[in-house]
């Protein structure tokens, strides 16, 4: 099983932009933390960090070899139907996942496009978000979800 | 570290009712699932289902000796402030879940009054959205979160 | 055939409590009424009252044998996203009936969580909507629908 | 007591229109039952169907021989101010029908201009719905309503 | 100066029809004070009423030597997107009209379809709303408005 | 009969301001036009335009003597409470009046406060909506409503 | 005159739960101190606690000898249709009372079911609330209203 | 192949009425164009235009001859429940045109109540876009949509 | 401790306007009433009333040796944001009322834009909310609120 | 060129009035420094507070020697329309300014129905958004905007 | 005459993605049929795909001698207001196109920014949507649109 | 003090672009003007424009060495969670120009993602927006805003 995690804009300052929101871990520290994680569970596993929305777009549609997607896509959650839509095109399943509560957030942070095309969604945690995400999918694809 | 399940209305059926939506574990495997998760993650846990908004709101009152909640609200997540105030009234911190995905459900499904009190959410996985959950728990109280 | 009357919150009141709106018949003749209707149509009928929406979805929970409902949900026809999961869980057919013409009445009763998943729905029509619905119920039944 | 069935537009081809929603009786089989039901209930009854909102208005105007009206305005329901000025104007008392659940339909089927002003609403239950009204409708008579 | 004066659906029962909302006028007699008060005001007028929006278009259509129409339209104003267009498409002057003050009234009264492609609207007057409707059309005209 | 005219904020500007909206009439020789009216209809009339919400309200209180007001209240129409209050208050029957036809123009000018609790409306036809107005008041205290 | 003072859910931990709210006071400090106001204002006071719906509504029912209610329905003043039906169907007065000032909380707190069919309403002023509640029902009562 | 065209209300003044909108082509010539085309592609076509709904639900419920229906309901695009009613019972396809570009027009004219239940929908390109909905419609059939 | 009572738009027309809403008291009353009650809690009290939103404002800027408010802003309180901003930036606390219970009236009545910065509110009990929301205050200000 | 500086309700408490909002400038100083940069930019400009809506319409209309305004209506911005109608109707141009930055404040301050008629608005730097807003209306006079 | 076709996010994946939405025709069938058809029509044609929001705008300004757009903007078109800014600020006129019926599908795509702005717009078809839309655009351009 | 100036979407074509909306200076212009001022106001300056929202966020991130933002984002400001994101992420202030009045303008301009989270906001003046936001946030900056 190929996983890709999917990390959409700001997430590369992760542990440095408002760490009361989103925890102090840096991108690289969870990357190695869901490396880890996929050993356990027997899954490979590659990463993405994107500011820009029609590369995250290009990766998915490059994404071939992979069965799985993990994502969190931060500000394009409520905003972006093209990603909704490479998601959906892909065949693929997809697990969401946000660090901080979004639904203890602003208004327009309530509503998540992608949600009701993903698997589930795991959010609240600050970086364990990720963690459970991952143990997530994996459950999800060994049942054949 | 105790921990208390409380599950809401109809999640007693889980296994019988709609297993398409809700997935095939029965409440007994979810909950005795849970119980040797919680041994692995060295926390003690104690599980409550009820079809009552009033029993739910007494034994979180009765709680004394808990440290934190894993809530399934189930219909009562859309509807029930008696069970959010009973909540944040504890003092305590909880995770709500949800075995099925409710972003892709109903409109009145789409707002939880209990996920801006949470810690987090964690939905959508059939059971394994409690055993997500509860790990979500247990690293948020070690964290001191 | 066994059918099941459910009566929700305030309707063992009815014949005392604003007859204008709902009657003068009492909780006791509408079952009686509905008893005797019930034989004529060959079927058996139980019926259930309760101001508590727990006890009203322990009972379709316990309610085996009975192969359908007649539902006069009152004020949890508006607000209980629980007894509608309860009701649906149960994989039975049921038909809502009310007494007063709820689409003339508040805003807040011109929604029912309700309908959206009933067979259809009697109002209006004072204690004679019970017995509509009866006949409504029954004939559903004998048409396999 | 005599009773004019209203039929609004299209309902000229029941029973060959989307019989999975609307039952399989023409319109033709649903009158003669209720004439049949009339004489059980001793009352008259009449019919009338129309594609054009003026003549249904125009029929309701001249019908000053009818007591009571049974009234399935099909997609008038939801638009037709004039209908319903017609129908409250007459100063009798009338019955909504409908033969399928609208209320599990689009959400433009959800409102009715004529509920409010209605004695009551049956619907859901096909061909079965217009019989179940117009009992409704004498008994409402009978009762003085 | 040719004036058309259209009445919709309904109208034709005024001062049978809740006289309390609507006044005790007939429609003949509307008709006859509005062309007494028209030989005033140097005007010639006719009167056309019909229940069907179609034959109120059609009369829109095939009013060729009318200068400007004076129209009541009943329960159409607030739904008749062909009407307003019909109107619009003649590119006449019109003034609307209400006996009844239809912002007291219920909600879907609130909005008028005709009223912002109007000259002005008059209300709430009983059937002196005609009259001052007539003399409002006169007034305009004169002024080349 | 002593019938007041009330002209609210920025009035004392007609002629000058936006004549293209309002007209080229002055006040004065608006409130002249309908002092001449008033002799023709039979009634005496004084008129009061103000600025201030405040001594509009002040004027209405002051008003024993008066039988009935004529109001344009501007741009309070669509916001002052106050105001609908001071005229309910005195127990005395108004028409509104607007120059300008506000249902073509801003969303905000489409709701009147005033409106639901007057006799009528009349506007659109420029300082002829004054004097509409003055006549359908008289007419309207003529018949007693 | 005999009053019943119902508290809904959650009340039972005033003074332990969230004191920067509710206040300081325990429920029972509260029930006394009403007592003794009761003797002064010359009543007789009852008082009841309950976290279900239900029970709040079976003690309504069944205060046949209570004059009036001095309620505190906590978060089910925006939720419950069925406690509002309970008490419009004793046909008893009520006055309602909040300790916290809900028009300064959450959205779903600013609505409440009850107020609109209540005397009157008492908010923001802690336990004094129920105390200034009191009064305002025993002078209502006193008035006769 | 035999498809129809059906033409909504004012449509018969196409080419007199405010051509800058809706073109110069008056609808004779729309209809001579499209069979010209309906040669070129190979199918046969009819045309009916009515002011009336109810003649023009009448036609389609009397096209069984009729294979697919090209639609311009003008102003009933955007209210007749009864036309989408009588388009899906007729079990035949359909494409929507309208000359001018309702998306840049008043917001009543946002929504289409055909559109959803349409193959497509062609607007603004004037008479063009008739036959290219035409063209639409011919190359859906063929492609056996 | 001084305290200063503002009332709003018509009061002082209490006890002549509408007294089936507003109560039978004039104003005078109320406030000789709340000075006895004031000597009675040891504080002193002033009274002012206005039709002028600005007197009001006024007032309260010129009030520095008030300690607090007690509020009954009538009309403004659904639509003045100048007077919440005299309120809140006069740094002292107060308690708003009302005669009537606003939540069963116009719904252009249930918002008030000062209660979420008052202390708290009283509102149903006719003049007694005055007396009411005296005690209210000072007990407020007793606790150092 | 002559311009006129308008402050509404409350400005004069400035710099006394919750200075963490509204900065601890006085009227007075902002004024000074007001007229300092109108000789720097060659301006001649005056200033005007008042508390009182009808004060401020009365001073606009009063401007035929002044050539534009710079408003700070304060919480008139939202709800006057009398405001609005006064600095159209003076037929000159104006610039909005606030201290605060209203668009991170209550939602009933997200909405200035000046803005719209306004050259531009300035919010959010304290007194200097007057000096800001002043340099704005200059170059705009300039550029004979 | 000059065309761009501009293709937004995802549409790369035509024929392999979602073929039962989409239909079965791939992005270069497309772009070869449409240049086909070019010729046809004697007007030369490109064509361009991006995932990338940003790239379309750059391409979109680097048009100079491009006369016109064809544009399927996929999940761009509800919610990019950058790409409308674009397109209007070339000056040069476009027709939007939709292979599905977007009017049957999630309300978030029912709404397209850049319809109000277009000549026309076409959708349902499949890829047949892209050649009537270039059809379309000849026609227009052909009329001086 | 270093600045940078960030420019959305389509600002590389103002002076090119709909002058009459936004002006006749180039972004070359508009430049070269900010950094004559910034020389006069003692800070630094550079500008970069992109019409990539995944661009604009790159250069806010590695913008270490700059202590504020100017920022016009063009069509992103009403859209764009990402780029608010990435404003707040970085810890410092900025301030939101626009050249046009987009308070005048369509309706998905008025509201801006941005806004709330801005020092403050300059709009409407044209190409002076820019240089008054740049001495807006130049005077924030000393003092320490």
């Amino acid at each position: 099983m190929n996983l890709l995690v999917l990390h959409g804009p700001n997430l590369n300052r992760l542990g440095q932009r408002e760490p009361e929101i989103y925890g102090n871990w840096t991108l690289e520290e969870i990357d190695q933390s869901l490396k880890h994680l996929a050993v356990e569970l027997g899954v490979t596993l590659d990463a993405f960090q994107s500011n820009h929305e029609g590369e995250l777009i290009d990766r998915i549609q490059e994404s071939e070899h992979v069965d799985a997607f993990l994502v969190n896509a931060a500000g394009l959650s409520h905003t972006s139907v093209s990603l909704r839509d490479a998601l959906t095109g892909s065949g693929k399943p997809f697990v969401e996942v946000h660090c901080s509560n979004v639904a203890a957030r602003e208004e327009f942070r309530q509503v998540s496009l992608l949600a009701p095309v993903a698997v589930g969604t795991v959010q609240g945690f600050g970086p364990e978000s990720y963690r459970l995400g991952l143990r997530a999918l994996a459950a999800s694809l060994a049942a054949g979800q």
